[in-house]
């Protein structure tokens, strides 16, 4: 089997397994207890915190554990609408994943203003976008780094600066981007940023929400003391250590991993081009490492996907929250794909397992039966 | 280290940790992706939901997976209440855990009414109480299946009953009580049920919610449409795959566990009597196998758990979110143990793990400690 879906998930990473495995036997101990037999996972606990603090540039005590990135977006949002008494509006993009365009809906229904920006043909939000829409009633900006299906990487400094111009807080579904992208959230000025760990070869079920010091947030579950007091529930230990170790390794080897994907990137297309496949690559060209989004003319996707799955290669045909349904995805609409490229619409999402050879198997598969 | 604070959290069960391990390996597959490495997660998934349900007497479909207990109730309450624009009451009783009673004062705040139901001096919320209190403008009725502090089992079948006449829903915490005691959702009449898979030697960050087919709840987590749309994010195929059986070992052994925890309790309790100290005894006759919970006149609660501590033996003073701080806990407080004896309150929690010698150590050292 060729894995070439990263972007819904990836395999998690043998050092962050064996980290784990501890804290799923014997080191069982509840991390909020008072006795020495929770003084581990307690320290387990800070030192991954601390790590993952240190690979985005924030403070241990900004970094707030939840059970993975839909958890961090809904919180991000719902936090920073709820329970105030005045409405003001959050501006998202159209291109948003779902975890953030649902989550704005639901505010909606609840009477919370929300206004979508536009994007270019790219996928991207300009800063032009973004003043156009923003006003000083404007509370929160909740702009994606990297979209999910065609990796186009955002703006992001640029864009936070004009939320703060009008007093509204930034908030970034970095999902996609954390571990594959260097990120300093204090030089970018971000308020609020999201984080899967399975996205980054960490475990699934874990995640965690950045939340600058100082920044306004009702709490997402409420009971205990954990996390400050802002997201209740018995620490998962294994997942936060698990996730913290993946995202150490990941973000050590980031440039050499991003050089060889690059590469890997090239190498499928050159088969592409070789073969006269007629395609338009989505996207802008600051992308992800390993995001390959084509729409390929005249072809259905999902027969692609399918085709594909026979001869053992996993790929993607948008979003994962989408493949249920066979609708163009919403971020191929938005970036405006003409209609007989639109529903050809593949992604093939390159991780550090691959290999130039998984490229080139994967192309050529494309290419037979794009071409028989 | 002899661990007796099994209402705290318990050890992963061997075969559920043994379960999980293929989930955290090789079988990385999204379980929401259409190709064909997904099946096995999803069915694993499929698997395990029916196993649960199997064990409550639900259908699978009306289980929901969650991160844990805490979001489990946190979902139930904001769930019944929020995007209802009739502000109808909830009713819960006094002794809940902080994950009930911090999101009733959070539904509060958004302007939803929420009425208290006082308990007896055995932890028992009686029909009476909630006949007098529930009127048919009450939405939710939310009573613990059994206190984490002294393990009172309540009335469940008879409250719903209650709850139902009045045209409420009725959701029950059973976190303290699944995969310890009996429980038969569609028998008992609950609506909704939450369960944290750490409390029955599952693994942490997972639990779920019973949610009977036709409640009528909002969904908890937007996004993509896992859990039938109701709670999106990447499932934890690992977390869930290890509840299911845990739960399922644990249910299978429920009743010979049982037994040999109340000799276990007997013979903890003999000792105190035999060495004369004055105490009492906390909760209902029907309470949850392990539980002694006791209050010991003139002592303090948290320097008998640091004198324990020092002899390598766990054991706890209040429920676990409770441990920061020495106040005396609201459970204790609604029972009116009285002053001389209120400080002095341990919960000793014994498991599946636990042996008689566990106990007789315990007990002996607690004299020693109280005696000299």
């Amino acid at each position: 089997m060729i894995y070439a879906d990263n972007a819904a998930t990836t395999k998690l990473d043998k050092d962050a397994f064996v980290a784990m495995i501890p804290w799923l036997q014997d080191e069982f101990g509840n991390a909020s207890q008072p006795y020495s037999f929770a003084r581990k996972p307690k320290k387990a606990i800070a030192e991954a915190r601390a790590l993952i603090a240190s690979c985005i540039g924030a403070e241990p005590g900004e970094i707030f554990f939840t059970s993975g990135g839909t958890e961090s977006d809904n919180w991000a949002i719902m936090g920073s609408a709820l329970g105030n008494l005045e409405k003001k509006t959050t501006v998202t993009s159209m291109i948003e994943h779902h975890a953030v365009l649902r989550t704005c809906e639901a505010i909606e229904r609840l009477g919370y203003p929300v206004a979508y920006l536009d994007v270019t043909q790219d996928g991207i939000v300009t800063a032009e976008a973004l003043e156009s829409i923003i006003t000083n009633r404007t509370r929160l900006v909740s702009v994606m780094y990297a979209n999910n299906e065609i990796g186009s990487i955002q703006p992001i400094k640029k864009l936070a600066e004009i939320a703060h111009v009008h007093g509204a807080i930034f908030h970034t579904d970095a999902v996609q981007a954390i571990g594959h992208v260097p990120i300093d959230v204090k030089e970018l000025g971000i308020d609020m940023l999201s984080a899967s760990a399975h996205k980054f070869n960490g475990p699934k079920g874990i995640g965690f929400l950045y939340i600058r010091k100082g920044t306004c947030i009702s709490p997402y579950a409420n009971g205990g003391a954990q996390e400050s007091g802002l997201r209740a529930g018995t620490e998962n230990v294994a997942g936060i250590v698990g996730m913290a170790t993946a995202l150490k390794k990941n973000c050590d080897e980031m440039s050499d991993i991003a050089d060889r994907l690059r590469k890997i990137e090239d190498h499928f297309l050159e088969i592409l081009d070789q073969a006269h496949i007629t395609y338009i690559r989505n996207g802008a060209d600051n992308r992800i490492p390993g995001n390959v989004s084509v729409s390929i003319k005249d072809v259905s996707g999902e027969m692609l996907l399918h085709r594909l799955d026979l001869k053992g290669i996993a790929i993607s045909t948008g979003s994962a929250c989408d493949s249920v349904d066979t609708q163009i995805s919403h971020v191929i609409q938005a970036i405006r794909v003409p209609a007989e490229y639109a529903e050809g619409t593949i992604r093939v999402s390159f991780g550090r397992e691959n290999t130039e050879t998984d490229a080139d198997t994967i192309a050529k598969a494309l290419v037979q039966i794009l071409t028989k």
